[in-house]
């Protein structure tokens, strides 16, 4: 894996990830492709809306329908028929979210399946593995997830095993696939700033081809998160790039990119869509308001996806109202094309050199209609 | 509308059908969008399975968003942005089917939506106004739809009012839109010979733009329904389109083109793939068996739909299995592929003069398989 660095507006940064499966242009969004597949977009879809590289998750795909198959039918790129970038989380925010029954220890962590209530073990090394059968460009290390709030002793003791268990992930990852596949380490720390100053420094310490900025987005203010973000992303390698996991909403994308990230992924346009709502320049319309019954007007003026060009709200909101299928395909591509043209058009003002007012116009436009029509918070699928 | 017959083989018959919004080439098969969309799938996937011709139905539409509204963003074809030809029912059936609390008299039937529990009044007339403001190319008479088994005393009762009805609803056909949509009257009688030549002959005076048969499918012993079928088709003008309402398994298909039908429409493709059973050539594929667990096959070798181009029969189990809205595009764009194959085949085979090797090949290789595999019986959506 390859990063270079193509321009930089104050923290900003458009960059060039070349992987594997080919290269990816930063700032860019990752779609969630939970089990495999980006819920009711096929590849024709993804590709259409512009997508560089989506997310698949190591949690759903080991329990279901298992990495070793996964691996026999061609890896996660035969497996879903996608033949560009893919990035594998390494389960560890799942495990953590989803999994109530958990004991975790030094070696790792056990857990009950969602799926039949089975007793299953992930350790750094088993994570690692995991991930090299499902085969994606960019893996992760095995980490642990703090909730929010939580004291000081647990933080510390948590940020301590993520921190070994990172040195072990480093250390399995070895073999025939190594090369082929860049592996992240994850800066956790919680909310206190002097704990993520330490995660950052101990993390690069140990030596990645990228980070990944977790457990944020889990309950702490906005304002935190972003100066998190900004006091992680100044302590990270200028050179190598810089993913915020589970982030976020428009806003948050714009603000991060401001403050160097350059990767996100997000369950918020997939599942915003299927709730009925889709993003827009001029912030989240809802269908199921009845203002929109008549409303003959594309979703979005702007955009050039398919249910942009071919439909009217109207249609669009009668999709929704009576349960079609339809309308959870044509919102979540419209959603997914909206946030990839966000990621595109950030790129474009970093290079050119206009990245501030595009920052700007934005608030004025879309966090200003934003705010009276608030969606909802993300979650893991 | 124009009806050319090109080809015949038997009764069996090749033909063209001219609309308003283009050709249709028959025997052809109508995928069912009842809320104005075929579940699942949108107007680029119903191109690329080979639609010529989609259903939508009165009934649905009525009751939600209202044929007013439709009418107001362009009628069906510019609502549901699908600017090929258009077939509605009249919405006899759905009220028969689907509306528990109905009063049927003289003057028309009174029914409760399922919707929202509000009452409402179809006639014949109306029944034609909703189906002119919807604007489809090819619309039909308001007949009620007879139980199986029922008294003769009932059939023939029932057959009077179709009948009668059927006289209004083509004195309605009046106004702008009646030269750009073709009515079609609807053939009921039962499963007793007799009152369905009685209601041919009689339905055939009237003198409608093509024929439906319809209460086929209700119950009745398949062997009686071909029968019926047969006599019916005999019965009708050998230069106008004949449709058999709601039919059906492939094999009815082929039985009934062999039969002297020319359309079709029915729920079975697009039911049975959000249930996972995809159709072969080879007879339907059951993704939840756990023989397709590794099978790294496409679903159907002899398919050219995306979803048989790209995927693995193990990744759409899996998807299935997941509960993945994709599993419903790709099954249901396979199925639709499949029947519209079908149908081209069988017309491909009727003017080259080969229809009767057709039917055998199809029974010896599809049949065989079907019956050790029996997909599930259709019913209203």
């Amino acid at each position: 894996m390859k990063f270079e660095l193509i321009a930089t507006a104050g923290a900003a940064r458009a960059g060039r990830l070349t992987t594997a499966h080919g290269v990816v242009e930063t700032p860019i969004f990752m779609p969630v492709g939970t089990h495999a597949a980006v819920k009711a977009l096929g590849p024709d879809d993804l590709g259409a809306a512009g997508a560089q590289i989506v997310l698949a998750n190591s949690y759903h795909l080991f329990l279901r329908p298992g990495h070793d198959l996964v691996r026999e039918l061609g890896g996660l790129h035969g497996f879903m028929g996608w033949d560009r970038p893919i990035l594998t989380d390494s389960g560890g925010f799942q495990v953590w979210s989803l999994s109530k029954l958990r004991k975790i220890s030094d070696a790792g962590v056990e857990f009950r399946s969602p799926v039949d209530g089975s007793t299953h073990f992930l350790s750094p090394e088993i994570a690692v593995q995991v991930q090299q059968a499902l085969g994606a460009d960019v893996i992760h290390v095995l980490d642990e997830c703090m909730a929010y709030p939580v004291s000081r002793v647990d933080a510390e003791r948590s940020l301590e095993l993520t921190l070994r268990w990172a040195a072990r992930s480093k250390a399995a990852h070895v073999g025939p696939t190594a090369s082929r596949q860049a592996l992240f380490g994850i800066v956790q720390g919680g909310a206190d700033p002097e704990l993520r100053s330490r995660a950052a420094r101990a993390t690069v310490e140990i030596g990645f081809d990228g980070y990944a900025i977790g457990g944020m987005a889990v309950g702490e203010p906005k304002p935190a998160m972003y100066e998190l973000t900004e006091l992680v992303a100044s302590l990270l390698p200028a050179g190598l790039p810089r993913y915020l996991m589970g982030v976020g909403k428009p806003e948050d994308l714009v603000e991060s990119v401001a403050r160097g990230v350059d990767m996100f992924d997000c369950v918020l346009p997939t599942r915003n869509a299927r709730n009925g709502q889709a993003f827009t320049a001029d912030g989240p319309v809802t269908l199921k308001q009845a203002r929109y019954i008549r409303d003959s007007a594309p979703l979005d003026a702007d955009c050039t996806c398919y249910a942009c060009r071919g439909f009217s709200r109207a249609y669009l909101r009668h999709l929704f109202m009576a349960g079609e299928l339809l309308s959870h395909r044509l919102l979540t591509l419209h959603n997914v094309t909206f946030f990839l043209r966000l990621v595109r058009e950030m790129r474009g003002a970093i290079v050119a050199g206009t990245f501030g007012a595009f920052r700007d116009q934005f608030r004025a436009r879309y966090a200003v209609a934003a705010a009276s029509a608030e969606p909802e918070s993300p979650a893991p699928e």
